[in-house]
């Protein structure tokens, strides 16, 4: 059965492969979940005709299709499951940037980092960042509605999606939003599609929003007794109005697994480190910004270092960028991404660490703090198994306990990585079941046949 | 059939009414739109539970149920059509108001002036400000995804929508969206049902983002020969990547019926004039906004008078305040509300001139130029018959061929007051069929029966 369709599908599809290194290349992502099966196939289309003519096979044959960007996402989303993987990552134009309007549009395989690159040329950025950025694709940002780190102030994936081209399930083209700044025609299919995870339709084609690139100002570090004082530094951050385009939090744990890895003793003790920056229409106003943060932060902080020329400045941005190196230098690394209301942050890392003592399992805490969103790491030794097939029990029962902290906190399972695999067991902490219910008329909606994406997202 | 159902209404639902009084006003909404029929009866709704035991009733029944906030839609989206009416507006208590997570939970009827009261007391804003501010409920903004004067810089209703309490057609009660700033757990049911107008589910609260309330600083009013040399400006303060709070654009008709309706001829001859008007952290910086903007739109005006007190300058915004009273003392109004790109205002507003040249209807023009969002007001004389019943045919033939140019622009039919009844019939020159049967799929996942204000929107 499976070989007669692959074979159907490698007569049919120009783009299909289903050589053992595309198929394992395609089974899973970065988060390394496993699986059930390698994919039927893998079909890399050219074009959204291409595209079409997959879904509208697949449609009539009941074939399941995971569509695939980079594959570096951390919840499982992309893995195959036996389907047909659908990889769009070949269509990457930048179609056109339009700096009058302050649009991109783009195919769905452009890498982040180079349309903000695109962006930059006329004073523009696009806005989210997310540390994959120079690997990961815009129709898999769309489809997770990715963060980073600017979003605080900038918005995240979903802020910066004007409008959609969608192939849906049975390979009808979907144009979704609009070219004009506002518009009330129509339910918003495009925030419908946005962090849909590729199981309402493939997305082939984006109109973004993009933004004056502002200038970027100066940057403070500053490390305090414990992580309280650092989480209600940087509620004051908030609550005196200001806005930093970067506000992170990393806790102890982290920052000694940094100063492992780097050799650097200046953190090693800290109980927790804050790290902040701005930006502005220009430089005084950047500046300015910085000053008055830098004062917010100083009250508890036992040390503080700033720097105002922006190229030394992100020196002070070392500990937070190294952080996951530094962690996965100490062995595997499952990746969360809970969020939780920004005046609960402390209680959510103290309620972290208390898990990794109670389990047994090392868990590192950075956090997007101006966002209240945390990336508990939790680690397991390299020699317990090569992947996360072999994660240990205690790896998992950690994670879902971090789930339930979160929830119990009036917070998220995800704050921009996704449900996809890994989460799908815990939606119904947070979801309930006539909240599920209405997801799933939805999905029934678009997708009668249930062929997009089965197994993920909800 | 109707006056046993309307004795049933009458006798379970303590809130009802059918006297002549409370049918004819819930019969139709602020466009005058008369509708087919009055309401069956008039619910109002005081609870949560109410609104439940309503629908819960009108499923089983299959009686249509149009919600109603203030009745201030300018869309026809509220009229009554014969369907049972859910009046909200009841419901207006301001829940809560957290200062340190900037969110605010209100029930939908509260006004969304008093709202915006509420977060001043805090230093915060609700940012989305229709001019009908003070007697349209956040309902019906949710319901529309209303827009404002400053939503160019601070966003329209969708953008400050973060969960939503919602009464689905069966009366179930679904919860959307989250108390943290980021999430992509679930579909987008909050977006989806920002701006579907009562199609979708009753909205019974809402937890909405609010703004660090900005320094307001002052107003520059300036006059151009004509709309091109006005249009231009107004896209060169975007292309200086400019942030004013407010940028309006009125065209020559509003200010001769402005200077008419004041008895100042000051404007009455210009060609066009614009309005910008800034804010920011504080004084100086809204300050140094402006007058880089007063360099941007100087050039090419006529005149340009520019005041930094915030006080003294709400006087030059008299000109956009008075346009619509303006005009409505000129006749009966038919209020229009399109979007183009931002570059194309001033062909717009040129289309505009030319179809009232040739329907011989006069139509007056203002804009929120910053979004390219047009309000031309269709009139005709008040003794051609008391109300939209008697509407000239070429009124709505204007107004046809208005909605034509839009989407010929590349635009939309709505920027911000919704589909509603009256943009019902054009709906297919903004979506094509596919688009539709989303839509309508989408609709029938929901409400299955079609009881919620049938024949809107979609
Ligand atoms: C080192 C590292 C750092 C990271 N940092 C961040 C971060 O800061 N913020 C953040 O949000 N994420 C981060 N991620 C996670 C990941 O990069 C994002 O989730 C990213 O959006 C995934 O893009 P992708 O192209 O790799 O998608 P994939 O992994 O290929 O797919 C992700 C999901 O999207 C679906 N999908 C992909 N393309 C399409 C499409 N065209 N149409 C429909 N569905 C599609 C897939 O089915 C899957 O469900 C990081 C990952 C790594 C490895
Ligand atoms: C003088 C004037 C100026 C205006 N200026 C603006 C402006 O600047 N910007 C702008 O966007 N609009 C403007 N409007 C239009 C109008 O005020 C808005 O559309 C407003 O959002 C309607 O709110 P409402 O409470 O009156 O709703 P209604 O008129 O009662 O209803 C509007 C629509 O929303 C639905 N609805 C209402 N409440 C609910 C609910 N709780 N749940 C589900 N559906 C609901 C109704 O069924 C209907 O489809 C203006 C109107 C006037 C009269």
């Amino acid at each position: 059965m499976t070989a007669a369709l692959r074979a159907e599908v490698l007569a049919r599809f120009p783009g299909a492969r289903a050589d053992d290194d595309a198929l394992a290349r395609a089974r899973t992502d970065r988060s390394g979940t496993p699986g059930s099966a390698d994919p039927l196939a893998v079909v890399r289309a050219g074009s959204v005709d291409e595209v079409r003519a997959v879904l509208a096979w697949a449609h009539e044959q009941r074939v399941p299709v995971v569509p695939r960007g980079a594959g570096t996402g951390l919840a499982g989303g992309a893995v195959a499951d036996g389907a047909l993987v659908l990889d769009v990552s070949g269509m990457r134009r930048i179609v056109h940037v339009d700096p009058v309007e302050e649009v991109a549009v783009v195919e769905p395989g452009v890498l982040t980092a180079d349309l903000d690159a695109a962006a930059a040329e006329h004073g523009l950025m696009y806005a989210p960042d997310p540390a994959s950025a120079a690997i990961s694709t815009i129709g898999g940002n769309i489809a997770t509605n990715a963060g980073g780190m600017r979003c605080v102030k900038h918005g995240v994936t979903r802020d910066a999606v004007l409008g959609l081209e969608v192939v849906l399930a049975d390979g009808r083209l979907l144009r979704t939003g609009r070219a004009t700044a506002k518009g009330v025609v129509g339910y918003d299919l495009t925030a419908l599609l946005v962090g849909s995870e590729g199981t309402l339709g493939v997305v082939v084609g984006a109109t973004l929003r993009l933004r004056p690139r502002p200038h970027v100002g100066g940057t403070v570090l500053a490390t305090y007794p414990d992580v309280e004082t650092a989480a209600r530094a940087c509620s004051r951050v908030g609550a005196a109005r200001l806005r930093p385009s970067l506000l992170e939090l990393i806790d102890a744990a982290t920052l000694a697994a940094v100063a492992d890895h780097t050799g650097t003793t200046a953190l090693a003790s800290a109980g927790a480190a804050v790290v902040a920056q701005t930006d502005g229409a220009d430089a005084p106003t950047a500046a300015a910004e910085l000053t008055r943060i830098v004062e917010v932060l100083r009250d508890g902080a036992d040390t503080l270092e700033q720097d105002d020329d922006p190229a030394r400045a992100d020196e002070l941005l070392t500990a937070r960028r190294l952080a996951l190196p530094a962690v996965e230098a100490r062995g595997h690394a499952l990746i969360e991404d809970i969020c939780v209301p920004r005046a609960r942050l402390a209680e959510a890392v103290r309620g972290i660490e208390r898990i990794a003592a109670e389990t047994g399992v090392p868990i590192y805490t950075f956090a997007h703090a101006g966002d209240g969103n945390l990336h508990p790491i939790v680690s397991w030794p390299r020699d317990a198994g090569a992947s996360g097939a072999q994660r240990p029990a205690a790896v998992d029962d950690a994670a879902g306990r971090i789930f339930e902290l979160a929830v119990a906190l009036g917070g998220t399972l995800s704050g921009e990585h996704g449900v996809g695999t890994l989460k799908r067991a815990y939606l119904g902490l947070e979801l309930d079941a006539d909240a599920l219910a209405v997801q799933r008329a939805v999905k029934a909606a678009l997708d009668p046949r249930g062929i997009l994406n089965p197994g993920k997202a909800i």
